[in-house]
């Protein structure tokens, strides 16, 4: 934990989406950049950026956006990182630190890295954070509050450049831990990447009925069906670029999930009442601990906020 | 809907977890029942139930208890409702009206109605509501409000019963509908059962990690895993017994995920990216209705609340 921070002289944050316009706001708030210059290329992003009175620059210009910056982090879709660092890496300046935000992080360094010069410092991270909602209007400064930030450094990155972000990070509210490229695709395969998968599956799956209408999935989806679809509405480009640059955790992690679901199948089929029980029973532990650890709070919020009670229709007699 | 409700005389609600004891609240609120029985095998419950006072008459005598009611509710786990309707079948009085809230009918019907006398009316019923808490303690009188309440008479239960029973559910705030229950076991197994199973499934998976810490799993649970491990912390008893009564549309809906899982992960594998892009949009429609219709909000509820901001630790210079 950092008591003090020194704010970056100038931040330059490329792609205000939910990640991105969060990263402004948090710094606006507590005074973490001097400068903020917000790049992004598409123009109506641009213009909500500068409604919203997120930077202090807002450009569509990668190259010069970046330049004389002492920060810069990608928060695009990380197929989009690749690209984006062949345009940028000529135009940092010596000393620049430069991050990320993405859901993975063995492809990131593998497509950043090489375009960087030798000059400028590389400190992938990953807010584990988020909401359904996109883009520059979804944003806000407390979304990484009590959020975990995972941060990847390569090797031959310095140690002064990686606990910079990591302050950067605490700042912000979050906690930070550090971790290989490798062992957080694995990580994040398991707590994020599959449960998106399969929330994603489960959605397509019932809109795809032809003896239970879409009406009806609509309209009884309070019996669970409804928490799955928050995941499924996430962004489509981000998660689709997830799921092919992290194939290989995914699809370990997926082999495993089918592997038990068959077993639980399995069960069903034979009416295995202990087996079925010992699990569902299991399971409430890791909830505990979640709940334990303030990354959940324990409402019951299958009800969701109780509705206004409707005015009493009784008629007593 | 009804303008007016006539309460019932005698209302008995056997079981008084999350479900029996909201019924009970809500009761009371609105004005429902002249006379309400807690009937509960379990005495620390009936303490409860005592001490919160959700009842006027609380047994744990299910045969006294149900003596002179017009109305009896079942809230037990669906495999116990059969010998609870043995138990009880002789001592119901003419006329009374018979229902559960069991998520199962098919079964519910075939367990129950043999043990009915002739006089007595039967309209099975499942308020699709509920929390991942239990007990008398986790119930409260909004809970069915806005939510929907299935019926499933079976053939011979009067009209006049099955329109009590649906003002009964109206006064607590719910919308109806009426099916036939094999067509409601199909409906709830996509959309409320299967998701239960692959949540149950995906917690469990976790679990069993030897290369991902549970640590690591609690930590980074935010992304996406976390909204899983609340279904997975319902109750599970209650849970084992509606995978063992409706294993046939259980299994029926479990092959088409399946089968769909298999093909998303056949994109995953060989770089299908247009085809990952399409689903993640597609579904996205249906999270649209759920909402449009009340069932679900739009706050961005991945990030929760947000927490309170901490204090500034920004240094400037």
């Amino acid at each position: 934990m950092t008591d003090g921070f020194t704010p970056f002289r100038r931040l330059a944050i490329i792609g205000l989406g939910l990640i991105g316009s969060s990263i402004a706001r948090a710094c606006r708030q507590h005074g973490l950049a001097e400068t903020i210059v917000a790049i992004d290329r598409d123009a109506e992003v641009r213009a909500r950026v500068t409604a919203l009175g997120l930077a202090d620059v807002v450009t569509g210009d990668a190259a010069k956006g970046v330049a004389g910056a002492d920060h810069v982090i990608f928060c695009v879709p990380v197929m989009a990182n690749a690209a984006l660092a062949a345009t940028i890496g000529p135009h940092l300046a010596p000393g620049c630190i430069v991050s990320d935000v993405g859901s993975v992080k063995g492809s990131v360094v593998k497509d950043v890295a090489p375009h960087l010069p030798e000059s400028v410092h590389f400190v992938p991270a990953h807010p584990v954070a988020g909401t359904e909602h996109s883009g520059p209007d979804a944003g806000f400064a407390a979304l990484f509050v009590n959020r975990w930030s995972i941060l990847t450094p390569p090797e031959g990155t310095p140690e002064a450049a990686t606990q910079r972000i990591r302050a950067f990070w605490e700042a912000m509210g979050a906690n930070v831990e550090i971790m290989t490229p490798e062992h957080h695709d694995l990580v994040l395969a398991i707590t994020s990447h599959v449960p998106h998968l399969i929330a994603y599956n489960i959605v397509g799956t019932a809109a795809d009925m032809e003896k239970v209408t879409q009406s009806e999935v609509i309209k009884f989806s309070a019996g669970g069906f409804r928490d799955f679809t928050r995941i499924a509405a996430s962004d489509p480009t981000m998660w689709r670029d997830v799921f092919l640059t992290n194939k290989e955790a995914v699809l370990e992690m997926l082999g495993r999930f089918n592997e038990d679901l068959l077993a639980l199948q399995r069960m069903i089929r034979w009416g295995d009442g202990d087996g079925l029980h010992e699990l569902f029973t299991r399971t409430r532990a890791i909830r505990r601990g979640i709940i334990a650890q303030g990354q959940e709070t324990a409402a019951p919020d299958f009800g969701r906020t109780p509705a206004p009670v409707p005015p009493v229709k009784a008629n007593p007699q």
